[in-house]
């Protein structure tokens, strides 16, 4: 309280400058011309200083950018030196969210060339097919619209779904069931359960930015772990684990987000051994392994698991209707109970009358639907291989997915990710820089492009235009 | 460690039981038939021990249930006794759910007697006019079920309900607006952002369940706070606030749920004070401010807040269709900026189709609409009232409320709450019981019933079940 009292008062003499969710700094000025200058650099993903003592820090996105506004794009209506003052308190106010590159990263104004989100184009999406569901179902039960639904989903979509979970192995009932609204809301259930200050949650590196965030804001400690082409190291998570006894596993072993790779059967196999012997949850993430290009993936984890150490996602609403928010986590015993209670607790459940106009899809048109839809992203995705293997700079480097939505560039050292980001952003092309599918967001060399955003015809466009940016970036100043 | 194993060891020996949120017992018998029996009491909702040794207690009814099976009514589908092994691993598994009594109240199914929900039934509800809505939008502008929304929720759905605002006093522009899955969403996102383990949480005694659940999920250090006729006692929140500074004030100033009461204009600009001197956050829930039977109720809180010390959370869905989980939070400066990360972090944001096809009435017919709601509502209510009087037995106490959904009784103190409880369900009536608005929750003699849940008629019959009921309770012995 005194340390804080005094940097108040310091403050007040004009003699430092505090910059939220940055730190403190000596002021260069005490004319009042302080807002004009830009100190320091961000912080962005450290761990371990989880309750942060003048609020939270948003993070920079890590590519050298300095002292950059907090809502890059975003214009809030409030001009920020007349409400400085009166909200001034606010900078002060404690909070518990140590890192949130989703919120930032995840543009929902498409770009004209869309690449960053690992999403389906509408035109692919069966929309009209769950439309019509809903339009029936607004006409025939408009009392749907006003029930709160059974917190764990409707009983006869989860009964659906586990169809569904059949063919990855699982044999489950619906009570095991719980229906999300998309696999984000299942992921923060169970860290929001099972992860507080501390705890130890081993992930993948490169992992997916929105479960680092939801991880991060529980205070987890979190350690990652190298992955190569039959994805985690096991090996190097086992000699991990011996220091540091795990609480939760994250993966996304099928054609994971964002490198590709699918684990091998035998690492299943030994990530759940290990799983067993340390007592510790696996969250299972699996919304990719419809879309195969060649041969179906290895069965999940969650079909080898007799123990209950398996909570495994799946999102139907990325295949169907994103917009629909609709995933399904399956978990036995006490723990899907608790997760029940989050649920609760959460938002008292989601809304029945998508759940249910997504039912008839999901039960009589999935898998008709998902075998053209293989095929159309196959030939998307090699659409795009083929362009990037005819037009993309020497040094360049990727591997041809087995399936999912998303390539994983591996740039040149003396490409600046950053300086790539804002020239493409330019000419209205969007990515996901590397960077922030790692904990400590440090400088990496890879980007991430999803071939299945745009129509095949932009896609393509957008990658001729972006070859050319990525061979003058490399012809720049290396780091 | 080392208590944990010795435990772990003991119960290996058959020499103890340990009971999945209960604690650790003496074994009765060595001869494994443990599962037979019943030991001890919950200790449900106690504060102070939120990080648990054995999985979270999902709390009693504290009306003198004795070891009930934690899930009463729910059929998971799993032989306990057969999973109880297999998963035996997860009752050790640590959590963060000290309490959980919404999940375990809500009860989403009808009774035939419903007063359990504050609810309003679906036939007062303008259901058509949002399923047309929502008809033509399918039609018109599938590709909303495939986009993601914007965080904050759509822009033009929050300019609409600035207008709806102001009638609160709150002159704000849509940048200071995020959507929300319902308000239960709305205090979740709070409580995630500010509130971590041993912070000082100050709310109305009683209170929302569904708020008390949050907060003790985050591990607060929740303070309860009399009232009276006119809201909280502020008299008496300033001296608890001498002692223990709070970092965030819970409250329903308007037709305060359970309870009925309106706080007061002087007691709003109290408390406002207060937050201010202690640079502290206050959760203004207004549900019910649009239902009031006579004259309006007194401006908002957050209609005098100068310096962003109030976020406000108005509910939409309550009063249209709350199957379509949509309510709006208020706040100005960083704040909303920080819960508007929490929102991407936890759902990537809620469900576009819905928030365009709940527009249109909000925007054109809302008031219209909300003056025929008050007269029906109150019509109710003076019914309700009238058959309370006439048939209640003595001892019964209540005020008649001048908005909301509820009636909030006194029951003498002979009456077992808990035993009423039961002898209802089985007539198939249904109500809260008061306890559940309790942080610590003791037995207490109230009950909360909802006249408006369902049809008239019905809700009289209702009233006229258990009004007998209530009498023959009396007569029971005295706890």
């Amino acid at each position: 309280m005194t340390v804080s009292k005094a940097y108040a008062d310091l403050e007040r003499r004009g003699r430092i400058v505090r910059r939220h969710g940055l730190g403190c700094f000596v002021s260069p000025a005490k004319d009042g011309n302080r807002e004009d200058e830009e100190f320091g650099t961000g912080n962005g993903g450290r761990t371990g200083d989880w309750k942060r003592d003048a609020g939270s820090n948003y993070g920079n996105n890590g590519e050298g950018e300095r002292g950059q506004s907090r809502i890059p794009g975003r214009n809030t209506g409030q001009d920020k030196t007349g409400t400085r003052k009166r909200f001034g308190w606010q900078e002060d106010f404690e909070d518990y969210l140590p890192r949130a590159q989703l919120w930032r990263n995840f543009d929902y104004s498409e770009a004209e060339y869309s690449f960053h989100l690992a999403a389906i184009h509408s035109g692919l999406l069966p929309l009209k097919e769950i439309g019509e569901a809903m339009t029936m179902l607004v006409a025939k039960r408009p009392e749907l619209m006003s029930a709160y639904g059974n917190f764990q989903g409707d009983l006869e979509l989860r009964e659906v779904m586990t169809k569904h979970l059949r063919t990855r192995g699982i044999s489950l009932s619906a009570a095991s069931l719980m229906i999300t609204s998309g696999t984000q809301q299942g992921i923060d259930l169970v860290a929001r359960t099972f992860i507080g200050p501390g705890d130890a949650v081993y992930l993948e590196e490169p992992s997916y930015t929105g479960a680092i965030d939801v991880f991060a804001g529980r205070g987890a400690e979190m350690i990652s772990v190298p992955m190569d082409e039959d994805g985690m190291r096991i090996d190097l998570l086992t000699k991990l684990c011996d220091r540091r006894p795990p609480k939760l596993i994250y993966t996304v072993p099928t054609f994971q987000n964002p490198s590709g790779a699918t684990m091998s059967m035998e690492r299943r196999q030994r990530l759940l051994e290990l799983a067993r012997s340390y007592r510790c949850l696996i969250v299972e993430d699996d919304p990719f392994s419809d879309l195969y290009f060649h041969s179906p993936p290895p069965p999940s984890i969650k079909s080898m698991d007799r123990d209950g150490h398996v909570v495994y996602m799946k999102s139907f609403s990325k295949v169907l209707a994103p917009g629909c928010r609709m995933a399904c986590v399956a978990a036995e015993g006490d723990i899907l109970e608790r997760l029940t209670a989050a649920k609760a607790a959460s938002d008292l459940g989601g809304p029945l009358l998508i759940q249910l106009a997504v039912l008839p899809f999901i039960s009589d048109r999935y898998d008709a639907y998902m075998k053209g839809l293989r095929s159309a992203l196959r030939s998307r995705m090699e659409r795009a291989a083929k362009l990037l293997k005819r037009h993309a700079p020497q040094g360049v480097k990727w591997r041809l997915p087995e399936g999912g939505l998303n390539l994983w560039l591996e740039l040149p050292h003396s490409v600046h990710v950053g300086e790539l980001y804002r020239r493409a952003s330019r000419l209205g092309i969007s990515f996901l820089t590397g960077n922030v599918c790692h904990v400590g967001e440090p400088s990496t060399n890879y980007i991430r492009l999803c071939y299945a955003q745009m129509e095949e015809e932009q896609m393509e466009r957008g990658l001729l235009l972006l070859m050319p940016l990525l061979k003058e970036s490399m012809t720049g100043t290396k780091r």
